[in-house]
């Protein structure tokens, strides 16, 4: 079984290498970049201007293969690569939340991007608290690590 | 461009149909379900068993086309796909936060599950508050509805 899916749009971002850029929004923050949805889409985004915050998925276009185990930019031991964020995935689908500025046809301005310039874009959920935030959350190794996260840069482990 | 994205594993619940069950992991609150991952992908799992939550990116399979404006089942009027969950998207991925039970093997048992049994799997991420939980969020036309999403069931409008 196999699902082939296309862009629906791209993301630019400020960020032209997987070198010394944000590993998470929250490391992003205030970073402004846009969506450009491809033409064939607009109409999907009636309404969406009313949502703060959206889902975006996508493409790491720049993964090339991917590991089980990996050292993630906020610690020294490795960790099974689904107890982490890292973009060398068996399926390498990024997600982040970020918050939306405003919408002009079919583009959308967007802040705290963590991606790469150029990055395809797979989807836009809208963000919704009552579907999206659990209540009493312990996040494993990333529990006192995870605010680290404000600030740091990447190196190049995952290029390539 | 296209991607090529294959299962990494199947998610087992006990919603057979597209309807009549669960629109979004707060009305699914309670019921359980697993998560196999294929054999070649659990050395991925280690230290997952940390977090209580996960995000699970899946195939919506029963979806075999996409609008892109949708009435959703929490309201009467049309909206944006993107300004949406529904399933029939140009790109049918599937998002859901789920409460990590515990892990046995390649099974992960876990709760709050709003998927059709038999959903193919792409992707595991752990649920990170600092990662995934922004401030000051507005819902846009859920603002006030998500709420009713708990304890709502589905219709047929999506089958297909």
């Amino acid at each position: 079984m196999r699902f082939d899916y296309r862009p629906i749009g791209v993301i630019d971002t400020p960020w032209d290498g997987p070198e010394n850029m944000p590993i998470q929004p929250a490391g992003a923050a205030g970073v402004e970049g846009t969506v450009r949805l491809f033409e064939e889409y607009r109409e999907g985004l009636q309404d969406i201007e009313g949502f703060s915050h959206i889902i975006l998925l996508y493409h790491f276009h720049r993964s090339r293969s991917f590991e089980l185990r990996v050292i993630p930019y906020l610690d020294t031991r490795p960790h099974g690569v689904f107890a982490t964020r890292a973009p060398r995935r068996p399926n390498p689908i990024g997600l982040s939340v970020v918050r939306l500025l405003r919408v002009e046809g079919g583009t959308l301005y967007i802040r705290d991007v963590d991606m790469l310039d150029g990055t395809p874009l797979l989807d836009i959920k809208p963000f919704v608290p009552e579907f999206d935030v659990p209540r009493d959350v312990r996040a494993g190794w990333l529990e006192e690590l995870q605010h680290a996260a404000r600030g740091r840069r990447s190196d190049d482990r995952f290029a390539g």
